[in-house]
């Protein structure tokens, strides 16, 4: 079954609280190092997978997208997008990505937040994704980190007294189901090694053009834990571009 | 100063009790993933940097290089080399890595096996590298891997009974100097994000081809903590491929 935790009344109420929820893009530590990423929206046709509240694909149509097609398998995350960053080159579809089917082409910019590891299979996803994707295409995503995947309760180890020691890594070469708590919830993520997705792309006919792992912007250092996102790598960001041929 | 640990006695007699020592190439569980790594050497000028006994100099002449030139700070790993993989093609030269200076172009392919985190300037010796290869020449290297980098102490983390509990991450965002212990004797690494090596080698004119975390061959796994290899990542292998232009 597909996760989708997100249409969970409880998780859902606790998500809508999170600074990326109530402020947006100003709201997640990684936005500024992930700006820098994203292409020239410029007339393109987008595909934003796991959309979310939408406020990329806002983001992209503001920065003169064509056309953005947001998905999302949680009808409460669309219902959101819809309210808040609605727009008529935008159209939010609930479905799960990995049941997408395009014809090939179809988009010049494929983008992702932080969701493909809640998918389980990451390669036959890329194959589509390179399907879908026009040659000389753009794709930029974000996924959390194989070193806070690894693991699998992405939770820091604490001493006696609670004070944090420093970050587990565990079975880091066992790809697969992990049992994460995220708000307090229990939630079903996949690990998967930084070669499963760097090697991956490359092989599956995709150059690297950036790959970037962010730090706390230095305004947002006093938020409560913040300081603590400079110890062990959080986030992964990926920039690639579909080849026009394969070298 | 440059760290030549190698040239400690006691140090060196430890190092030459290494399985990789004593084997050469089929001694280290990493070499089937970094052979598949290595360009065609046939005709190729090429540079090692941190040859150590040389075993690598020695595969590439036997894989049809023209001429290899050995650098290791280390008189004791040269001495060794030059008995061990004596050829007409190869030179073996004592000096830092930091120091070289070559004609732009003056290699077809630049090679290093575990040596660049004893540099403290990556991205200098980066530069340098980007103009003593050619054109469309190959860059191959393996380095210890971040999570392993990042602690410092390069040790599992232990229960009360001595048993492994998890390889512990720790000020992942503080690059620079870290004291290690490696066969039991003190050793200054330095520790650099995974950013700094691939986004500095996307931003330094290269092209990456692969990005690989070797796991250890099956056939290695009852060698004593072999097993323990898959709980986390200890290297990081790149294939890289100096542009012709920038895109």
């Amino acid at each position: 079954m597909k996760e989708n935790k997100y249409d969970d009344d409880v998780f859902f109420e606790k998500y809508s609280h999170m600074l990326r929820s109530e402020r947006g893009l100003a709201g997640a530590g990684e936005w500024p190092a992930l700006e820098k990423l994203l292409p020239d929206f410029a007339g393109k046709r987008v595909l934003d997978l796991g959309c979310g509240y939408g406020w990329h694909c806002m983001y992209a149509v503001r920065h003169g997208a064509s056309r953005v097609l947001g998905i999302d398998l949680s009808e409460k995350m669309l219902e959101t997008a819809r309210r808040k960053n609605s727009d008529s080159r935008i159209e939010y579809r609930r479905a799960a990505m990995e049941d997408l089917d395009f014809p090939a082409g179809s988009f010049d910019i494929v983008f992702s937040s932080l969701a493909f590891h809640y998918v389980k299979d990451f390669c036959g996803l890329l194959e589509n994704i390179g399907r879908f994707l026009t040659p000389g295409g753009d794709f930029v995503f974000s996924v959390e980190h194989p070193v806070f995947t690894a693991y699998g309760s992405q939770d820091w180890y604490y001493d006696e007294k609670g004070e944090i020691l420093h970050f587990p890594v565990d079975h880091y070469f066992e790809e697969g189901e992990r049992q994460a708590v995220f708000l307090g919830e229990p939630v079903t993520k996949y690990h998967r090694t930084l070669t499963t997705y760097l090697n991956g792309l490359l092989q599956g006919g995709f150059e690297l053009l950036g790959v970037v792992e962010p730090e706390p912007p230095e305004d947002m250092l006093d938020i409560p834990g913040m300081r603590d996102e400079l110890r062990r790598p959080m986030m992964l960001l990926v920039k690639a571009r579909k080849r026009f041929y394969n070298p």
